[in-house]
């Protein structure tokens, strides 16, 4: 089985359809790589695209979209709601097969480096790539934008990990990063009293002294007239899907409430699911290469399992 | 994503290391396919070889095997432990991705029949692919094994499915079917009283009146001092895995008896461990394509998800 790793560089260009389709054909034309998905939000104006590859062509890819956003897109005159430090404004390096977390801090540093070197343009480091334990928050080191952070980039706790201290003229700052594939799982609950889903939300979330790596809402789903525990789990390894739902279970319970039942939105992990079932059936000594498929996988591509 | 199929044909030598060879030879030389494990038993005097691949591939390698099998051994002089009815005693089909339960009874049909018209010998249909009720279980069509089969062939209850009612005069006749992936699950009790394992083994399986498709014995962990519920799913989709642990551990707790934990010996399909996960998090509206190594697996391979 090849190594896989997804990368999912955010663009600040969400409205010129132009700009958009030659980013993403930059991304495309690295051989090897496929675009999983590409959406553009004209609110945000904002570009996220999802691509998978081996490891080098992943990086390969990275580093040429941001190129060509670095030329097309001019922060002095971007607008949207989304937060951003530049026209490049984040890639996350997440390791999907044969591939760990430190391969991906790797790769980050390597298309970090690389970024700063070629493109002149300021690089932080995040999520499990930083080198300072504040930075591993994406939101601290955006913090105030484009605009707050060209008025700090001088102060010594604002210093980039690659390139010199001040902002590219037109494409700002990059945040570049590894991470683990983040799930959206969402809980229903039998009430549609939403400030029951709000407390349970603050009980599970790192914010309020939660799951480190969740973060969540309590929202009312108005056309079924539930209220439901909205949740981002950031890191499955240290907040198992299972122990979510089995906090967010007894919480509602002291309410006098029921689950009504979960949805995962988007994509998840083999092992996330794998890791669920070992908790239900009491699984011991399970090694994830006993899964037929991944076994097979393996040996029709005749590559270690 | 490619079609694969398992396929896991069982030959009656398990001793003659030159036939062994031939035979496992003549399943490898087919482009595609793959040999994901071989056991030879002595004692048993069988050869059980798991290869998957595409159907088509895995159609024609099955036939190659027999092939072999029908010209190396005689069923005249073989003695075993293991009940066999032929050279080549069974060869089932198992779906493993993007192919339907339909399309193995399909190869299953096509198999015999060449193996009948080919080889001439006698093919009885199985399992999912039985054109009868009572030969959906093996162990009906083997009864009275080879020796039994060779008195009863002419008989109208026995007739095979393919090729004359008459057996092959040194290759015997020859199964041919379709099935689930079988699942070795295995649940230890604390406690050293066998007797309560018997009993919840009663329970659940298809011959006493419980789950149709599960087999299961009570037995003692001489080792660790416990027992267990050794249990074979051979189809997960009636008899899922969590179902399956909930009766064993609802059963045990009326003997006041915990359930340390579980165990899966060998491969277990991705489906089955998903389903439990589904199961443990109440996940409602899940589609298995949003498992994202499948959803990776297919866009790299520019197949249809």
């Amino acid at each position: 089985m090849r190594k896989i790793v997804e990368c999912v560089p955010n663009f600040s260009e969400g409205r010129r359809p132009e700009v958009i389709d030659a980013i993403v054909d930059a991304l495309r034309e690295v051989p090897g790589i496929r675009v999983l998905d590409q959406h553009a939000d004209p609110n945000h104006n904002r570009l996220v695209v999802t691509l998978v590859g081996e490891p080098e062509a992943t990086a390969e890819a990275a580093f040429r979209g941001a190129q060509r956003a670095v030329e097309l897109i001019n922060m002095e005159e971007h607008q949207g709601e989304h937060p951003r430090i530049g026209a490049v404004d984040v890639i996350p390096f997440v390791p999907v097969q044969w591939v760990s977390m430190r391969d991906c801090v790797s790769l980050a540093r390597q298309v970090g480096r690389r970024i700063a070197q070629e493109l002149g343009v300021p690089v932080y480091l995040y999520g499990e790539a930083a080198t300072r334990p504040e930075r591993r928050d994406l939101a601290a080191v955006r913090k105030g934008q484009y605009e707050g952070l060209k008025a700090e980039i001088h102060l010594p706790h604002r210093q980039p990990d690659f390139g010199e201290a001040r902002m590219h003229p037109t494409a700002g700052a990059t945040a570049v990063g590894a991470r683990a594939p983040l799930i959206a799982f969402n809980i229903n609950l039998d009430t549609s009293d939403v400030t029951i889903a709000r407390k349970i939300a603050r009980a599970i979330r790192g914010s309020s002294g939660g799951f480190r790596d969740v973060r969540a809402l309590g929202v009312m789903i108005s056309d079924r007239g539930i209220a439901q525990v909205s949740i981002n789990v950031c890191d499955y390894r240290t907040a198992p899907l299972h122990r979510v739902f089995e906090v967010v279970r007894s919480e509602a319970s002291r309410y006098g409430v029921r689950v009504l039942g979960s949805e995962i939105v988007g994509l998840v992990p083999l092992d996330a699911l794998v890791e669920a079932a070992e908790y239900c059936l009491r699984l011991q000594g399970f090694d994830r290469k006993q899964v037929l498929e991944r076994r097979i996988w393996s040996t029709l591509e005749g590559e270690p399992t």
